[in-house]
C-alpha cells in the first residue's frame, strides 16, 4: 500500500520546515512541539480563533490549470481569510492531504512544500498534517489564529443599522480569472496580457487580508467577513447573524480592472462576477461612519483601500440598487463550470 | 451543484447540536463562539494540545460493513486518541466533511449526527465544521486538547532506559474483528458470537482511552504513545522520538479474546494481528517501575487494566522476543485487505 510512503513523505517534508521542538526550548511562535509526537503543542495567550476549509480536486481547482504551488497557496489562503475576517493574528496551520497512490511523486512534492511557502508568506507555523490515500486529491486545511493583545474577535453579529458597509480592495477579478483559465487567457477580445494575469493571479494565488483584519479591527470594525461566496451571498451572512438589513449600491462596488473586459466577452451580467463571483477573499466590514473616516487615511497609507458600498438598516435581507433600480443577483457562484 | 444544499444541511445540523453562543452569555466549556461566524472562537487555559486526522471511503473504511453514525464514531475516536496519548483532557472538535452528490441524504444525516453523538460521548464540543463536494466520501477531524492542570502533556521522547513498557487492555481485537467483517461473522469456526460481536465492535466503535491517559499522566508516566498503527510500530515511535531501544516479550502481550480462534481460522500468525494489527487505540506507556507499582491498583480500580509487556534499554529498534526466541514482525497493516 502506497499510504505509508505517501504519509513519510508528506510528514518528514514538514518536519523539516519545522524544526523539531521540545518544550523546555522555546518554540517557534505559540508552537513547543510540533511534528513528531500524537498532537502539537501550542500555547495560546488567550481566546484562539479556529476555522476548517478543504478542497477537492475537480471541485475546487483543477491540476490542468493550477500549478501544485499554487493549490496549496489556495488552499491556505482561503483558510486564512477566515481568520482575517476576525481579526485574529495568524497562529498555526494544520493540513491533511488525501493522495491518490498514483500521483506523481515531484508534483506531490511541490504540492507538499507549496504549503510550507505558503505558511512562511502568511507568517503562520506550519505545526502538524497527516496524509492518506485517496482515489481523489484532496486537501483539509486548520487554521488557528490568536485575539490581538488591545481589542478582541470583530463578529459577523455586530452590524447595526446606520453603520456603512466598506469593502477592502476590489471584486470581480477571480471570478474572471477563472473565466479566462476555462476559455483561455486570449478569449477576452483586446485584453491586455498584464491586466488577463493579474486575473488569473486572483484566481489561483489570493491574498488573505489579514493584516487588514487586524487593522480595521483595532479600527472599530463592528462586523466583518470574508468575500469568499460573493459579495451578496456573504454579507447575507451577516446579516442574518445581526438581525439587520443590508443595502449596497452596485454603482459603488469597486470592480478590479480587465472584469469590464471579460464580462462583455462572456456576454454576461457584471453582478455574476462582482456580487456573486466569490473567492477574491477580500474583507467586507460594517462601521459607524465616524470610525470608517478616521480610519481611512491610516489604512490607505497602509496599502489598504477601502471602499463604502452601502449601509445597514433595520430589517433582513441583502438588498442591492443600481442606477436602473432594484439589481437581480444570480444565486450562487460555481467554482468550477 | 448540489455543494451549497449538503453545506448547509451538515451546519445546520452541527448549529442544532451547539448551541449558537456568543462572547457575553458564557459558552460551552472553552467553546465561546461556535458555528455561525468565519471562526470558532475557544478560550483555552494554557496548553493546547492539537492533531488532524482523515478517513477516506474505501480505505479507511467501506460502507458495507460501517453503519454510517459508527463511521463517524470512529473518525471522533482515532483522533481523540491521539489527544489520549498526550495525556489531553478533551476539548473541542472540528469536521470536515467531503460528500458526494448522490449520497443517500437519510445515510448522510445519520453520519452527521455521529459526530454530534460521538463528541457528547467523548465529552468534547462540536465546535465547527465545513461540508464540501467530493467524488468520494472523506472526513477530516481536527481535534483540540488542553494539558491538565497539574501535570503537562507527555510525550513520546521521554523513554529512558530500565523503563517498563506498559500497554492498557488487550491487542489484536481491531484487526480480528476486520477480519470477521471481510470474512463474515462465522468464518472463524466454533467461535462464539458474543465474541465475535465483540470484536466486531472494536473495529467498528473504538474507544478513545482518554481518561486512562489523563491517570497515567498523573501517575508519572514517562512517555505515551496511542497504539493505531500497530503495537510495534507505535513503539518504533517512541523508541526514535526518545533514542531508546525497546524490548518486548510476546507471551506478556494481552490478547483480547477470541482473536486466537480468528488467528487459527485465518491461517495466519498470531503476531499479524497483536504486534502488528493496529487500531486498537489502546496507550502504550514507558514508566519507572516503582511509579507502575504504585498506580496499578487504582488505576485497576477505575477500569483500566495495565500489563507490562517490556523494557527499555540503551540502543535502537523494537525487539520482539517469544516462548521460542525472537519473533519477526509483520511489516505493516492494511486497514482494507
Amino acid at each position: 500500500m502506497d499510504e505509508r510512503f505517501a504519509e513519510f513523505d508528506l510528514i518528514d517534508l514538514i518536519a523539516s520546515k519545522v524544526a523539531r521542538l521540545e518544550p523546555s526550548c522555546g518554540g517557534v511562535g505559540r508552537l513547543r512541539t510540533g511534528i513528531g509526537d500524537d498532537a502539537a503543542i501550542t500555547v495560546p495567550g488567550g481566546a484562539t480563533a479556529t476555522s476548517v476549509d478543504a478542497i477537492v480536486e475537480g471541485v475546487h481547482f483543477d491540476r490542468a490549470w493550477s500549478p501544485p504551488d499554487a493549490i496549496s497557496h489556495k488552499a491556505v489562503a482561503a483558510a486564512l481569510s477566515d481568520l482575517a475576517a476576525m481579526a485574529a493574528a495568524p497562529g498555526e496551520v494544520y493540513v491533511t492531504l488525501g493522495v491518490p497512490p498514483d500521483t506523481d511523486r515531484a508534483w506531490l512534492k511541490s504540492l507538499a512544500e507549496g504549503f510550507a511557502t505558503a505558511a512562511e508568506r502568511f507568517s503562520v507555523v506550519l505545526a502538524g498534517g497527516d496524509t492518506v490515500t485517496s482515489p481523489v486529491l484532496f486537501a483539509s486545511v486548520t487554521v488557528v489564529g490568536h485575539a490581538p493583545q488591545d481589542t478582541g474577535f470583530v463578529l459577523r453579529s455586530g452590524a447595526r443599522p446606520g453603520q456603512l458597509v466598506v469593502v477592502t480592495g476590489s471584486l470581480g477579478g477571480a471570478a474572471a480569472g477563472l473565466w479566462l483559465l476555462s476559455n483561455g487567457p486570449g478569449a477576452a477580445d483586446g485584453m491586455d496580457e498584464g491586466l488577463a494575469e493579474a486575473l488569473i493571479g486572483r484566481q489561483l494565488r489570493p491574498e488573505p487580508q489579514i493584516e487588514a483584519g487586524l487593522l480595521l479591527g483595532a479600527a472599530g470594525a463592528a462586523s466583518m467577513v470574508d468575500l469568499s461566496d460573493g459579495l451578496v451571498a456573504d454579507l447575507g451572512h451577516v446579516g442574518r447573524a445581526s438581525g439587520v438589513a443590508i443595502e449596497i449600491d452596485s454603482t459603488l462596488v469597486p470592480v478590479q480592472p480587465g472584469v469590464p473586459e471579460v464580462v462583455a466577452s462572456a456576454g454576461a451580467e457584471t453582478a455574476a462576477f462582482v456580487l456573486a463571483g466569490g473567492e477574491d477573499f477580500e474583507l467586507a466590514v460594517t462601521v459607524e461612519e465616524s470610525a470608517f473616516l478616521a480610519a481611512r487615511e491610516g489604512l490607505a497609507a497602509a496599502g489598504i483601500d477601502l471602499t463604502a458600498i452601502g449601509t445597514v438598516a433595520s430589517g433582513e435581507g441583502v438588498s442591492v440598487v443600481g442606477p436602473d433600480g432594484p439589481v437581480e443577483v444570480p444565486a450562487g457562484f460555481e467554482h468550477l463550470a
